[in-house]
This record gives structure tokens, C-alpha cells and sequence, in this order.
């Protein structure tokens, strides 16, 4: 999968170069060293293909890709903001099945104009995603492709250390609804972004953004480099969580989700959801862990009570009335500009 | 990773649907009922991520990324000949290593107005693909997102069955060099593309590319959907091969890779090369298993012997004489069309 890097060809970019100046064995030899290493890594980057450990016989894989223009605008992410939310994505839906995340591999394709310092800002991300939010993890491997839009594809690995897997399908009626995380900063985030991040013609601009940056740090950190709670998955499952996943679309879609694949509703408590329930509700991207356990249990740190699973299939409710979903999809959702 | 398909929605698709026209459940509900399943499956697509078992402690890990107008043309390949190829070239990394292929995950990234029936013909692809190349290995899961570019990205699993991988760095002097697949026949076909599938402009041609296709379906087809020895890998590795690795980018550039990383050298038999010795020696994306074997070892059935180790450190050489090497480079390739 990836070519031997010439060690030799370190350290000696000009800060200019792009892509297209350099062969793609010379961009992988300085992108390899800025790679965090896998515990489980039994063999690394420069093979056909890498081999890891899997001590407990199973291993759980996750892949997320994300482009430019759809999910992500240069004007608003940094590179290391790019790598940094891809490794964070996919740890959150390795975390959300009960398991710790173990190792990454790392397909990216850029146009041959791309300068090599936004490869190298996106393997720094990528690394100082891994290093903050799931030490021992690392990246295995990966590909380099030339494309008119930068794209980066992210498949994630983890170990579920003994436990069975935490399902969407496990709540019954009578558990406690519980969520770690934040709850709609990432959509405020982007709700800002889209408002204040633009310039006068409306188009994303980088200006605009980094002014923003600095009065609203938390809710645009919240959408460009999220900071899920991958820890408080494992604990989760040990905790005896029923089911869990990542909220990714909104906290009303997944609860959805979790509700139709359980055969059960979910009740929110409008006072657990805070000031803006709406955002609460309908925000995407925060990548928080909304999980279900057994009424007598108690919860672990990090997790907050916020409903109840109630015996309607399928039924979503906030304080005991319906909620109208609203969401995100790939294919309605973008509008096709890609600055 | 993947969204819980909608069952009831199945087998309601018009022809002519666009992506644009479905949510992201409703494609996904038309497309896994259309593929393979992975023996090794504990979880398959629904939940956060899919769980494989990995009886032997570890796996083996690739990924690659094809992309409309670098990696293919849709004037050329037809859908169900990139879903086979995505399939067979990640195959024959995992099976460079060795090992048998598992499993994939699959993400897919295309236009809005993509008809469903390009993303199903895909799909149908990949599971030809696996049931023909390596049966029992299915697609786990995925992700499916919106581009201006039509994407595929594979990470693809090996189960080593208890043996050594087999690396690029085991081979010695004196050892035999075989090869198991075809050389050459794909660059040919690529050659035969550019140079007969296109129109008086030279723009990429559909109704050019088939009329070739009947005149030339050996090469033509071995460039489009290549048929790579996958199962002879896990029999090399068994019969003692010392190193192994995929022919991608042609003989003679993936012979220094495997003669660099075990430092020793290669001289070929000219002989043994056919009657199209350059076509054999550069012609990338055979996907071809390139081996070395003890001089005393019997070669497995399908394997030819095509030269001798030597212990010149990274020297190729044929019948004793120095070949220049020429081949591919993702970012130096490609012309920018994208038809």
C-alpha cells in the first residue's frame, strides 16, 4: 500500500513545493515521520500492506471520508484542523461501539498543485489528534493520489479488550438516556462560519474566519477540531451501557437511530438540554456519545442523564411531545462551492 | 460508519435515479443487499463500525484509492469494472503479504447526479470481484459522500493463517525470482486506450473504447478489470517465498523496491521476460505476485522463474546488464482530463 520512503530525502523541503515537484516516494518520506506509531503495530508503513495485533481475536473498523467543498472549506480548516477532525470522526464511531481505537490508515489525494506544507499539516494534525484523544494509537499506513479536490479517507481500528461490542439495538424501555460530549457548539460553530466567516459576497474567506476564530473560539474549535470523548467509550461499556453511538447528524436523528434499531422510543428531558434545545437537538458534528443504561446504574463520569427509553418504538420525544427531525444529507445538504 | 439501511425501500430504484434524488439510507438500503459477505463477519453494516473476528491474533491492513480522471475514465471503465478493480488491486496487496483477504470497507464518494445505477453497478463489481478473486471476503461496510469527482476508496483485510508475512526484505543472494500473473498485458491495454479509445480529438471515447474491447479483450480487459493470482499468495508463503510483493508499477521498478529493501539485486532472464521485454519490464498494473524462493525450493504451480538474486545491492539487471527503469508517478501522470 505505501512505498518504501527514502530516508535520506528528510528535512530538505522548501516550504514552496508542492506536490508535482517531488515523486511520491519523497512525499511520503517526510510525511512518515510525523506519523503517530500504533501500540498494536506489528508491521508499519513501506510493505504491501501493514499487519497489526488483534490480542482479542476480533478487531472493529470504521472508514469516513471527507472532501472538500461537501465537508470541508480551506477558507475556514487549517490542514492541521483537517487531520485532526478526520482522526477525531473516526475514533468517536471506534469509541461509540465500546472499544478503544488502536490504529488508523490514511488515504489522501490532493491536486498536484497542493503545496507539501498542507500534506505535512494534516499528518501533524492527524498525529496530535491520535496523541490527545486516544494515546497508543497510531497510523499503520496509507495511499497518495493525485485529484482536483483535496480528500482525505480514514479507516479506523479498535479493540474491544475482552467486551462485547456496544450495539445501537441493546436499549430497553425503562433504561436511562445519557450523553458525554457537547451539544450543539459544533453547529453553532457552523451556523457562525457560514454567517461571519464569509466575505461581502458571501463567500468563505479566511479573514473573515480567523477574526471569528478569536471572538467565538469555542463553537468554531467545536466545528473545525472537535474534541469528542473517545475515553468515555470503553468506560461506557464496561459501565454496562445497553447501546451507544456517535451523535454525528444531531442528537434527535441518532436518538432515531438508537430508537428504530432498538425497537424502543427515547424521551428527552428538555431541562438536561440546556438553553438552546434546538440546537441541542438538531446540531451536528459534536461527535459526543449518546448511550442508554439500565435504570439502577450509575453513570459513569463524563455521561449526564438527559432522557428516558420509553416502550414507543421508534419515537423520538422531548418531555413527553414530539420532536420534528431536521438533519443533514450528503447529497442535499451542499451546495457545490468548494473554496 | 454506516447508516441502517431502510429494507422496505429495496427494489423500488427507476434507472434512472440520481444520487439527488435518494437520502444516504435509501442508497445505502440498494446497496448492501448487493454485497458480499465476509466470513468473517461478527457485525456487518448498521451500527458505528463493523466487528471481524481475527482468529490469528492479527490482520493485515491496505488501502488505495482510485479517482475519476487519474486513476480511471468513465469513458472506459464501465461501473462494475472499477468496483471489480478496486476489489483486485487491494486483493493483491493483501495477498503480497501472504494472506488470505478477509474483508473490505468500502467508501464511495460521487456527484450528486450520478445515476443509482453507476453506485450499484459498482457494487456489483466488488462483489464479482470477491467471489471470483477470493471467496469468503465481503464488504463490511463503508461510506458514501458527495464530490465533483467520482472516488473509491478501499481498505481491504488478510488473515495470515499463523504463517509470516511475507515482506519485501527477505530475499538473499542466490535465490530464485518468479513471478505468477500477466506482464504486461495491462500496460499494453492501457497503451491501446489512449491510442485507439478516444475520438478524432483524442478525448476518451466510449463507443471507441468498446469497439476495442472486442478487437483486443485480452489486454483491453487486463487494464480495465484485471484478474490478479490472489490465492497463489497464501501458497507462496507456505512454499517458503523470502520476499513478495505486487507488481503495481511495473517489473522492473517494483524489482528494485523488493531488491532495495532487502538489499541485494535482481537479474532478470531475458528469456523468461517474452517476446515484449520492455512491455513486460514497465508496464504497470498487471497486479502480478513477484517472489523470491530458495534456489532449492520447488516453485508453487503458476509461479515461472524470471531470473536470479544477486548480492548487488538495489542493482536490476537483465541477462547481467543494466536496465533504466521508467514508470508511474500519481502526481507526474496525469494530464488533468478527467472524461
Amino acid at each position: 500500500m505505501t512505498k518504501a520512503p527514502d530516508r535520506a530525502a528528510l528535512d530538505h523541503t522548501a516550504p514552496d513545493q508542492t506536490l508535482a515537484d517531488l515523486s511520491e516516494g519523497e512525499v511520503l518520506a517526510r510525511i512518515f515521520p510525523r506519523l503517530p506509531h500504533a501500540d498494536t503495530e506489528l508491521l508499519g508503513p513501506g510493505d504491501d500492506a501493514a499487519v497489526l495485533s488483534a490480542a482479542d481475536g476480533r478487531f472493529v473498523v470504521t472508514c469516513d471520508m471527507m472532501i472538500q467543498g461537501p465537508d470541508f472549506r480551506l477558507a475556514w480548516s487549517t490542514p492541521h484542523d483537517l487531520g485532526w477532525k478526520a482522526a477525531a470522526t473516526n475514533l468517536s464511531d471506534v469509541a461509540a461501539m465500546g472499544a478503544r481505537p488502536t490504529a488508523l490508515v490514511v488515504a489522501i489525494a490532493a491536486p498536484p498543485s497542493t503545496p507539501i506544507s498542507v500534506i505535512l499539516g494534516i499528518a501533524d494534525g492527524l498525529r496530535d489528534g491520535c496523541e490527545a484523544l486516544a494515546p497508543g494509537c497510531g497510523v499503520v499506513g496509507g495511499d497518495l493520489s493525485a485529484s482536483d479536490a483535496l480528500t482525505l479517507s480514514i479507516t479506523a481500528f479498535g479493540d474491544l479488550e475482552g467486551r462485547a461490542p456496544v450495539l445501537r439495538s441493546g436499549a430497553t424501555a425503562g433504561d436511562v438516556v445519557a450523553h458525554a460530549g457537547r451539544l450543539g457548539d459544533a453547529g453553532i460553530g457552523l451556523g457562525l462560519l457560514f454567517r461571519f466567516g464569509v466575505d461581502a459576497d458571501g463567500v468563505p474567506d479566511r479573514a473573515a474566519a480567523d477574526n471569528l476564530k478569536l471572538r467565538e473560539p469555542r463553537f468554531v474549535e467545536a466545528q473545525l477540531a472537535p474534541v469528542p470523548p473517545i475515553g468515555l467509550g470503553p468506560v461506557a461499556a464496561a459501565a454496562g451501557a445497553t447501546a451507544m453511538l456517535d451523535v454525528s447528524d444531531g442528537l434527535a436523528i441518532d436518538a432515531g437511530r438508537l430508537a428504530r434499531a432498538s425497537g424502543v422510543g427515547v424521551d428527552f428531558d428538555s431541562a438536561a438540554l440546556g438553553d438552546h434545545r434546538e440546537l441541542a437537538l438538531g446540531g451536528g458534528e459534536d461527535h459526543g456519545l449518546l448511550a442508554t443504561f439500565p435504570a439502577a446504574a450509575v453513570l459513569p463520569a463524563g455521561f449526564r442523564r438527559i432522557g428516558t427509553v420509553t416502550d414507543q418504538p421508534g419515537i423520538v420525544l422531548v418531555d413527553g411531545e414530539a420532536h420534528t427531525q431536521g438533519g443533514w444529507d450528503p447529497y442535499r445538504g451542499w451546495d457545490g462551492a468548494t473554496s
